[in-house]
């Protein structure tokens, strides 16, 4: 497991790392009331989709434990109104406690125990899963990294992000682990520097030996031989093998295609979106000008100035080695390895 | 000429925009004794080689106007001695501060208003060429750019850095004059964010239409037909055309010539270094790790990172479409354009 728990549930308290405070500080919250994990989510304490997830389902369980009144289904429903309402576009936390309703909803008037007792065994399974999806397909993506690879990754796709391990960062972890004795690079990753604030953080933390860069280094060690393979995470995939994720990874992908570098994406297969055929089809979110003209509350770009903050680009198949799952390593053409997996689940 | 000038001397009082306030106040500084032209360009109120070079200059001539005791050649001496130690790596300084030693050498027992005199004609020189040199190569430059071009820069090569005009932010201005409707998109460039703190106020201030972007933006741009030209400046260029320009600028040449846009270099060719025979043979300065880690005194990465902070990146003579000098524009094959210009000068 990592050196740390981003996310981590006993006895009636969710002790969460505050990453507000990172990296400066390695500070913890412990909540054990519903209002502690409403703020915790809202006000970013934690962060990451499957992280935010498991918060959700522990808060559902802090809360029924936590009521004064009677715990009924109707109750269960406000509490999980009240949670979904914290950070709405998290699409992770609702799948999260819709999947805890359903399966209060398979009961028929049960007690106060057993309501109890189902939302910590969902939440249990959710935290479960996502920490054995990652290690899946870290010891799959393992198989990638040869002894002595210098890795190359982008934003922060780690334990932070995750109940525990990561993505693209659990392939590292692993390979670590593994005493293959790698070398990390990490973009810094402007605007919102995931990879200065977290991914340098977990990589410290681990005692991997890693490098900080700005983005726009990154180029040159491909070029110059430095970098032996690349590794970032998803956002989404299309039935193609086009990935959208954190700008930046992009042209990461256009330089290691020129200079001959593997280029590998790791990523749940939660994260495929079958129905979208390329693309060409994903609406890219536009982020507030603020990520790009301020850092804290430092002004670094005069007034009056437009800009352009898209916050994912697309990668086009074409550029992607392959793409590391929790069902296996899928390689070109990914229309069809995409297809297999589809079939499987 | 520029909306603005970074440096402007008149009746013994040098004019400096105050570049440590940008982007956030336009505050000039006006320094009428020697001791604070030293403080302006040692404390960076003033920056960018040639910039740099004329207020030495003109710090020679306020050195002179404002000097109590004998005025000779040896009291001249000990003034560019002084002059010369507030920057000791800025070449075009002690370029400046010679050019006037040496104009004076060719006197014979001149009076105190033969030295004066001396002096400022060799400073209102060197101050006019630079104009000129930024001029001519603007007009070349604009040759290239169509109607309605959007036009994609990087870092500040603008009138901040030069004594007006700029150099490859001079060609956008000469064809924002000319009416040629342009668009600019300028890249953020990190981490010393230039982009944003000057060529964004710089654009502002012309009323340019512009759009500021994070580094990792511009592939996407370019991949997507938004760009049409990108246009970056120089810190050398090598006999065969590989040109050190500031990090970042090695990335947009690869995906310039992936996507078939076309990519220009804009410097005068007192840039042009004849001995030297490829990039390969280019140094390239590793700065301080703290441009990386903190913004202003905001710590972004976590105690115990490494970091790794070129200054500088090689762009290879092959992405670059044609090198604008105050001379006329170069074509490949440069190893024979800049032969041609070197037999010239």
């Amino acid at each position: 497991m990592s050196a740390f728990l981003a996310v981590e549930y006993s006895d009636g308290k969710l002790k969460l790392i505050d990453q507000r405070m990172l990296p400066i500080e390695t500070q913890y919250m412990i909540c054990s009331t519903l209002a502690e994990v409403i703020f915790a989510i809202k006000d970013m304490v934690v962060r990451g989709a499957p992280a935010i997830g498991a918060t959700a389902a522990y808060g559902m369980l802090i809360g029924a434990l936590t009521m004064d009144g009677e715990l009924n289904i109707e109750s269960m429903r406000s509490i999980k109104s009240a949670l979904d309402a914290s950070r709405p576009t998290a699409v992770n936390l609702m799948w999260a406690t819709n999947r805890i309703m359903e399966a209060l909803g398979q009961m028929i008037e049960p007690t106060r125990s057993e309501i109890i007792n189902c939302i910590e065994e969902v939440a249990n399974a959710i935290y479960r899963e996502d920490a054995t999806f990652c290690k899946t397909m870290a010891v799959y993506g393992n198989t990638l990294i040869a002894h002595g690879d210098t890795i190359l990754t982008h934003c922060n796709t780690g334990a932070l992000a995750t109940v525990a391990y990561g993505t693209a960062l659990g392939v590292i972890r692993e390979a670590h682990y593994t005493g293959k004795n790698i070398k990390v690079y990490a973009d810094e990753t402007r605007p919102r520097l995931q990879g200065a604030k977290l991914t340098a953080w977990e990589l410290v933390e681990e005692g991997i030996p890693a490098t900080l860069i700005p983005d726009s280094v990154a180029a040159t060690l491909i070029r110059d031989g430095k970098i032996d393979k690349i590794i970032v995470g998803a956002d989404r995939i299309t039935s193609n093998g086009d990935t959208a994720n954190k700008i930046g990874t992009f042209m990461l992908s256009v330089l290691a295609k020129v200079y001959h570098v593997p280029f590998y994406v790791a990523a749940p297969t939660t994260t495929i979106d079958f129905d979208m055929k390329s693309g060409n089809d994903i609406e890219i979110e536009e982020r507030d000008a603020k990520e790009v003209t301020h850092i804290g509350d430092i002004q670094i770009a005069p007034e009056g100035i437009n800009v352009y903050n898209p916050a994912f680009d697309v990668t086009p198949h074409e550029n992607i080695s392959a793409i590391i799952t929790e069902k296996g390593i899928l390689y070109p053409p990914f229309e069809q390895s995409i297809l297999n997996i589809k079939r499987e689940i």
